[in-house]
C-alpha cells in the first residue's frame, strides 16, 4: 500500500536529538522510569510477561473509563499509542471510495492514511484570521452521500483549535441522521476540561494515550473508546496486528492513571507557566503572533516575513539548538509548531534566544 | 478494510484463561518481570520515558544483528511483536492484485491479511503423510507473473515444518530471477540451529520477536531484518502506525538478548524434556500420532477417529482443564495444536490425563 512520507514525524525523527531548546515537542516533559515506579502501590515483580489480558486489563480499562462520563469496559480497547488507535479505527471503519473529512493544518495521518486505503478526503481549512476556529458551514458543504467518517483532533495539533461542546453538538446534529461517525483524536484532551465526543454521540469515537499530558510517550499506551460493536470489530483486527500491549505496559499505565490528578496538575502548572510567558513574550516581540490555546499543548507560531520555514528551522537547529517543526511539514508556510509542555525555564530561554536572533537578522 | 476473524487468536483469547494444562501454547513458559530485571547489569531507573530511538536503539539492533550472519543495524527495525513486523512487511510490499503464496495448515495472518489488501493468495498444502515437508514442485507450479511475495513460517505453526537450507536455496533459485521476495516469519527459529532467509537471499526478509523461545511475549518486542531499502520504506510506514516501541521495552529487550545463550539453553532443556516424553507417550498411545519437530515449539497432534476438533477441545477444556487449539482453527480436522514449550511436569500430566480420558470414552 502506497503511503506518503509523514512529514512531521520524519522531521522529528531526523532532528530531535540535536535540540538544546525543544520548542516544538507536543508532550509534557517525560517522566523517568524511576519516577513512575515511585508512584506504584503494589509489587510488580511477580508479573508474568505473557500476553496478558488481550484487550487490556479490566483494571486499566476501568481507569480509562474514569476519564469519560459514559460507557463500560467493553467500550474500550488498548493500542500501542494513540497513533495505532487511530489506525485501528480507520482500518476497521473505512473501505475504498468512502469519503472522509478532516481539518488542516492538522495531523497528516488523518489525510494520508485514508487516502492510502483508497478513500476520498476533503480537507477543511482552519484559518489564523479566524483564530483557527472551525466553521460549521464548511462541514455542511463538505458532507456527501459517501461521507463515512469525520476526523477531528481535539485540541488540534498544530493550531490548538478546540472543538467546543456546542460546535460538536451542531456537528452531531448533521452527522447523526446520515450515520456518519466522528473520530476525535483526543490525545491532547484534558478530561477535566473538555467533553469527549464518545460521551456526546453514539457514533462518536475517542482515541487517546498517555503520551502527551501524562508525559509517558515511552509507554506507547493508547486506547479507543467508542460504540461497543465497533470496539468488538476493532478487537478482531487487533488479533492480526498487535494481540495485546503486554501486561507490563498495562500495569505501568494503570499506575499512571491511578495518579492522574497529580499528573494533570503537574501539566497544568507547566502549561500555565509557559503560556503566561508566551503572552508576555508576544507582547514585546511583534514580529511573532500566536493564538494561545485555552487547552492542549501546542500552538502554531506565526513569524512575520518568514518565507521558508524549513530552511529557517534547519538553521535555528544547526546554529542555535532551537528545535521547531516548520509549517512546511503541515503544508502551511509562515509558521512554526510551538510546543507548550516542556520545562518552563528552557522554554523561556529558547524563546528569548529566538527573538534575539531573528531581531539581529533583520 | 474487511478482514476475516483470526480463528486461532480468537480461540486463544476466549479460552486460555481456564486452562489447567495448557498443551497448546506456542511460547516457552514466560519469565516474570522480576526474573528479567534480575538479569540486568545496569540501572534503568534514570531511563526517560519519551519516544526513545525511533527505529529501536542501536544497542538493541546490534543485539538483534548477533542472531544473523549478515547485515548492519540499518537492516533492522523494531515492531510490537513479530505479528506487527509481518503486517509492516505485507503493507509495505503488497499492492492490490499482487499474488502471494503461503503454506497451510499455517498461520492465518499470511492468508487473510494479504486477501484483505486485495491480493490473490495461493495456499500450498503441507501433508501429514509427507511428514509435513514442503514440496518444491508445488511452489514452482504456484508461481505466476504476478507473484510478489512468498510467506513461510520457519519452523511452521502448527505443523513444526522446517524449511531446510537446501530447500530454501532451491526456492531462492526460482524466486531470484523473478524478483520475488521471501518473507520468513522466524519467530520459532533458534539462531544457533537454523539459517535465516535474510542471510541467504538479497530479497529475503526475516521477522521475529522475543515471544516464543525467549519466553517474553509480554514485551511485545519484535523486529524485521531485510534489505536496507525495504527497511527504510518500512520505517516511513512506522511513522504512521507505531512511531517506536518505546525505550523501556527496548532496554528490557536488550537485557534479554544479552542473555540469549542462557535463555536459549533454558528453552533447549524444556523442549528436549517435553519432546522426549512425547515420543514415549506416543509409543504407548497409538490413538495419537505426531511428527515431532526437530526445532520450534509446536507440533500438530493427530487424534485418530476425532471428527470434530472444536467440540472435543471445548469439552476437554470445560471438563478437564486441558487446553488445545483445535485443528478446526486451522481449517484442518483431525488434529490439535500441541505446544512443546510449557512446564515439563504439567505437560506430562496433561498428556497422561488426555490419554486416559480418550481411552475411557472409546
Amino acid at each position: 500500500m502506497r503511503l506518503e512520507d509523514f512529514k512531521v514525524e520524519q522531521w522529528m525523527n531526523e532532528n530531535e536529538g540535536d535540540a538544546k531548546y525543544n520548542l516544538t515537542d507536543t508532550c509534557l516533559s517525560s517522566f523517568s522510569f524511576q519516577e513512575l515506579m515511585a508512584m506504584k502501590e503494589e509489587d510488580l515483580s511477580g508479573l508474568v510477561l505473557d500476553y496478558g489480558e488481550i484487550q487490556g486489563s479490566t483494571r486499566f480499562r476501568q481507569e480509562v473509563l474514569s476519564l469519560y462520563t459514559t460507557g463500560t469496559v467493553d467500550s474500550i480497547t488498548t493500542a500501542n499509542g494513540c497513533l495505532e488507535a487511530n489506525i485501528l479505527v480507520m482500518e476497521t471503519l473505512l473501505e475504498k471510495d468512502d469519503h472522509v473529512i478532516t481539518c488542516v493544518p492538522g495531523y497528516q495521518q488523518f489525510v494520508s492514511y485514508p487516502k492510502s486505503l483508497g478513500c476520498k478526503v476533503t480537507t477543511i481549512e482552519l484559518e489564523f484570521e479566524h483564530q483557527w476556529k472551525p466553521d460549521i458551514e464548511s462541514f455542511k458543504q463538505a458532507i456527501t452521500q459517501q461521507t463515512r467518517l469525520i476526523i477531528l483532533n481535539n485540541p488540534n495539533n498544530p493550531t490548538g483549535t478546540q472543538y467546543t461542546e456546542s460546535f460538536l453538538e451542531e456537528l452531531i446534529k448533521i452527522c447523526s441522521p446520515k450515520g456518519i461517525y466522528i473520530l476525535c483524536d483526543e490525545v491532547y484532551r484534558d478530561p477535566r476540561k473538555i467533553q469527549s465526543i464518545s460521551d456526546l454521540y453514539d457514533k462518536g469515537i475517542s482515541t487517546s494515550s498517555l503520551s502527551k499530558l501524562y508525559g509517558l510517550a515511552g509507554l506507547r499506551l493508547g486506547w479507543v473508546k467508542g460504540p461497543v460493536d465497533l470496539i468488538s470489530r476493532i478487537n478482531s483486527r487487533r488479533d492480526y496486528v498487535m494481540i495485546s500491549t503486554g501486561p507490563l505496559i498495562d500495569a505501568l499505565g494503570t499506575i499512571a492513571l491511578k495518579h492522574k490528578e497529580e499528573i494533570l496538575e503537574r501539566a497544568d502548572a507547566i502549561l500555565c507557566a509557559n503560556k503566561s510567558y508566551l503572552k508576555q513574550w508576544l507582547a514585546s516581540n511583534p514580529q511573532f503572533a500566536c493564538v494561545i490555546p485555552e487547552n492542549g499543548t501546542v500552538s502554531f507560531l506565526r513569524i512575520n516575513g518568514m518565507k521558508d520555514s524549513a530552511s529557517l528551522a534547519q538553521k535555528l537547529l544547526n546554529e542555535e539548538g532551537i528545535f521547531f517543526v516548520p509549517g512546511a511539514c503541515f503544508d502551511h508556510e509562515g509558521y512554526m509548531r510551538l510546543g507548550l509542555g516542556q520545562d518552563p525555564q528552557n522554554f523561556k530561554e529558547g524563546l528569548e534566544r529566538l527573538a534575539k536572533i531573528l531581531k539581529s537578522e533583520k
